[in-house]
């Protein structure tokens, strides 16, 4: 008797024991990139020397950095579409759509396995496959038939039962997770969804649910395949991609959390945090400046048909910038056919790209100090591009029903048709490019914002430098390195991206490290949450950040971490964190010694005195640590 | 028997004779101003201390700053909105369309004057009307009553006979234009079209050379109001503002060009200039990277639907990412109402907002080494935000070919349909805003990115500067105050915008003027031209610099010089600019004596030699400029 995510793993496992907390190591079947994360990637990939990827199916997205603002976009493209075609992967090309819903509607499969250079990667679990967000270099090693080493995760169930109500999405689902289990609440953790509520959820509906697991902290979430899934393969034309999938009955789940969906209400996440959530009726009668709707989240065909149903035949408030993404062409192209586009523009919606956009502060940064309700999946401080903007996560409802009022307003109170007409097949992937079958012809393309990969250097001995900066808790890899239009540009230039770290934090943080000799990072719980990108470890290890001293990690920052061989380290005693001030001296020696007992101990040459600390790791980790991060360990060992 | 332009002249002479060369002042009926100009027009306005505006309709668009890479563009929106709101002008919101286009298909009426913060003004024109590009300030007079003053034009006739040949378009007939007269070839006039073959072209097709008789230096260029028109407003359900005119048979016009249509090709301007006009097929078989159709000059509904026949069916080439961005919000909803957004969708296009966009570097840049064809009306170094990147501008049936192809392709080697759908009449003001009816109740919205707006001093009786820049001829606005995505968002903050001042002529200039204590500007001919930017003069006032010495000035940017108090002049030996090197130190003693002469002696202090120049302006002129600019002329005399 096993839950569906140890029956998944199971079939992939190739090392350790699936045990909770047990480092195993599992073979991965799909990868998927964006183009933010994915030039370092492949660059990554190059530098393996492996001639074509060895997994089953690999994809390279475009759905980032669209506005090309100057000339380094549409070079990282032309680089991404080179890389693709030379090494046997699958290109979408800028315009067809965000990673996570093409992924979803054209390639995810039940039961495989997917690690995407992306924190949102688990909302292809939708339809009951193991999808796991990680850094680029977890994902270029995938490419190499390299299996992924992670921590066996704990499983949780999350049992649904009954109906939503009236304007209650499947946001308020997992708006309602994160309210009971907080940002950190799924930390090493799986959530796997049973019950008779799961019948009532459409895919787009488990989609939204799955990708805001990672909100959570979670490893991924899972749905079993069920006629559900089979009717969305099948308008997906690709019924023969369906296996029925679900956990044996009276299996074990470490945890089991239930929800009454009848009994949930319209919720929305307050700034500026994902778990900061209240009733939209707490809210209600404030004033909104901005709605933008789309984002990987909530951008799927059902979405964006609830919020017409809401908006049609009217206009926005006068206050309101309305903003609309579909999720896919695929989306916008049933959009455009049945009507529904129409209704957007109507009333008054601005039709953005079929990409991430606002999500991730390309774009539509809303006015000082405005309030922004948004159906996106995070609502990090300065995201949105705008410092002095509330940025409120909400669903598709919420979202349309206060564009027309131009305040908070609770959907359940409006009256609207809950029915809409059903998803039209319409299948187009002629936007999605195969790889080239001369791949000897193809040359890459590397215009000159294509710069070398720094690597690291092996592990000193003894590390002894300042503290360069103290943070607090739940520190994000939007904080660490910032994205929005202004930095993205520069995700494949890490030396001109490495003066933005920190900068909503400490401004100049990279002089801080340039006078100091590089230093080290102390910080709160959760450091390194949101998302996966690796340039959060990459750019401070070009400034010489050599350790990061905090109270606990985020999963992927953590491995990244360890692939880019800066020392992640954490209190034996927490309490110890309050002792430390920014700028003190600290000194570990004898670094190797904790091969074996992966403890250490720091001294605090400034105040004195000494910390017990140890590393979060494994015995493999500490070999890459020591070898100067993953790209000199694998080199080493060929 | 008067030509049609001095027809409408004299409906709107307050001061001065109908004679070419002369100085004039009309009534201006209607302004319009875009978001990139219109915030600094406004403030300008509310400097005066008019309570409503004086004319018979003003309209603020926002279209040039849509992406919003943060606040400052929203604050901006929110600053407009609310002026307009409050001194009763309509506010076309975000999302709503081009301000050309919206304003053609919705305001412009035959026999008005027009005057608007951008230099494609004269687009209106395309239905007989006098509509003129301006400085902001010159706006924010219009606005407050005053007469415009302008030097009489010269009319050019141009006679067009017969009628286009398949896959020939109207953007054609005005790079032929532009081949047989440069960008300083309509200087001083006004293009007049007439002939047999005005009755073979729609309006949208006029709108298209009226539009880009701008980049011929023109002060406007205009076509007779004809039944044609008539149809047009019909179809905008705006019959009643019809009014038949055209010229006399016979009246006097100052030189005549005749272009028979059925002789002409598909051209292409080449980089970096509209005027480097060369056939297409001289040119076919170029790899091409992208393709952009929309723009002031080529997004109207014909225009697209033209483009759309071409891409019906097909798909794009693997190496050509193709953007769209219809002109406006009703255009918008044609092309879905009738199908053809499915078509673009189809074969590969990425749908863009119905704003400017990529035209004013506002997204979209090429990657480096580019070839780029595009449907716009300038293709200025570096204006696409890719300094290596060739833009090519051609018409609509050239970009659909050559985006299907991926090389440039002539589209008369093609076969198509020509026929398309008539234009359905869908009309929708609804994101047109009508001023408040209780405007004593509208509080102007000022976010932090709206700043003091800077006046100049008095000008002083001695100018000794250094020159800290010497510029070759054609030198644009977009060389002086660059548009796109970095630099835009700063249009209300002078301080910010005067760093980039020619940013890709002299890195650091801003630096050299204050380490100069101000400076000189020396240029060579026809410096100033391109887009009616006044920011290309308050930045530079900004910095310093007390005086431009050129061979010659485009008409808007002279205006704007002396608006803002920095004195014109022209070499009276235009030999003597090949004399002064940067750094010459130049000394102009006595600077009122010219009140009455116009002339001026200046001494090259380094070079120890002296040169005769003069102001090309108006006793007027001299005036505001001894006033310290507009602004304090008007104050001193209320």
């Amino acid at each position: 008797m096993q839950n569906l995510t140890y029956k998944i793993l199971e079939k992939h496992l190739l090392k350790g024991k699936l045990e909770a907390g047990q480092p195993i190591e599992i073979r991965m079947d799909q990868t998927l990139t964006q183009d933010a994360t994915g030039t370092m990637a492949y660059m990554q990939f190059e530098a393996m020397g492996v001639k074509k990827v060895k997994t089953e199916l690999s994809v390279s997205y475009v759905d980032h950095n669209t506005l090309q603002n100057g000339f380094m976009n549409a070079d990282d493209h032309a680089y991404l579409q080179s890389v693709a075609s030379k090494y046997g992967i699958y290109f979408s090309k800028a315009g067809n759509g965000i990673c996570h819903q093409v992924h979803l509607e054209r390639f995810a499969k039940p039961q495989k396995t997917l690690i995407g250079s992306d924190s949102h990667t688990p909302t292809s679990s939708a339809i009951g496959c193991i999808a796991i967000g990680a850094g680029g270099l977890d994902v270029a090693k995938a490419m190499a038939g390299i299996g992924y080493r992670l921590t066996c995760p704990k499983v949780v169930e999350v049992k649904l039962t009954g109906t939503l109500a009236h304007g209650v999405s499947s946001k308020d689902i997992i708006l309602k997770l994160l309210e009971l289990l907080s940002v950190k609440g799924g930390v090493g953790k799986v959530f796997e969804y049973t019950g008779e509520g799961v019948k009532n959820l459409s895919v787009y509906q488990r989609a939204t649910i799955t990708n805001m697991g990672a909100e959570l902290g979670a490893t991924t979430s899972i749905f079993p395949s069920d006629e559900v899934t089979r009717e969305f393969l099948k308008r997906q034309q690709r019924e023969e991609d369906y296996i029925p999938l679900s956990a044996d009955e009276g299996c074990h789940y470490d945890e089991t959390v239930e929800i009454d969906l009848s009994k949930l209400v319209p919720l929305a996440a307050c700034p500026n945090s994902p778990d900061a959530v209240k009733n939209v009726s707490e809210l209600s009668g404030m004033k909104v400046d901005q709605v933008a709707i789309g984002s990987c989240t909530n951008s799927g065909y059902e979405d964006l048909m609830k919020a017409a149903a809401i908006l049609k035949g009217k206009k926005i408030a006068h206050n309101v910038s309305l903003v609309v993404s579909p999720g896919s062409r695929q989306v916008l192209m049933k959009l455009i056919e049945n009507g529904t586009l129409s209704t957007f523009v109507s009333c008054g919606a601005r039709i953005l790209e079929c990409t991430c956009g606002p999500c991730i502060g390309m774009g539509q940064s809303p006015k000082s100090d405005a309030v922004s309700l948004r159906t996106f999946n995070r609502n990090f401080y300065g995201r949105s591009g705008t410092l002095s903007a509330g940025i409120y996560l909400v669903s598709p409802e919420v979202a349309a029903a206060s564009a027309i009022t131009g305040v908070i307003t609770d959907p359940t109170t409006l009256d609207y048709a809950d029915e809409f007409e059903k998803e039209q097949s319409y299948i187009d992937d002629s936007l999605i490019y195969a790889p080239s079958k001369n791949p000897e012809n193809v040359e890459i393309v590397r215009g000159p914002n294509i710069k070398t990969l720094p690597v690291n250097t092996p592990m000193d001995q003894t590390i002894d430098k300042k503290v360069v900066i103290k943070l607090p808790d739940n520190i994000t890899t939007d904080h660490i390195a910032p994205a929005g239009a202004k930095v993205l540009p520069y995700r494949s230039n890490i030396e001109k991206l490495s003066t933005f770290v920190f900068e909503n934090n400490k401004p100049h943080f990279d002089e801080v490290c340039k006078e100091n000799n590089g230093g080290i990072i102390v910080a709160g719980e959760n450091y390194g949450q949101g998302s996966s990108r690796e340039h959060a470890a990459l750019a401070p290890m070009y400034l010489g950040i050599k350790a990061v001293l905090a109270k606990s990690f985020a999963r992927i920052h953590l491995a990244n971490l360890v692939n880019f061989g800066l020392l992640p380290l954490v209190f034996d005693d927490k309490s110890n964190y309050d002792k430390i001030d920014e700028m003190d001296e600290l000194k570990i020696e004898n670094v190797d010694s904790f091969y074996n007992s992966f403890d250490l101990t720091i001294e605090n040459v400034t105040k004195k005195e000494t910390y017990k600390v140890h590393a979060p790791i494994s015995k493999e980790d500490v070999e890459i640590l020591m070898a100067g991060g993953a790209l000199n360990y694998i080199r080493n060992q060929q």
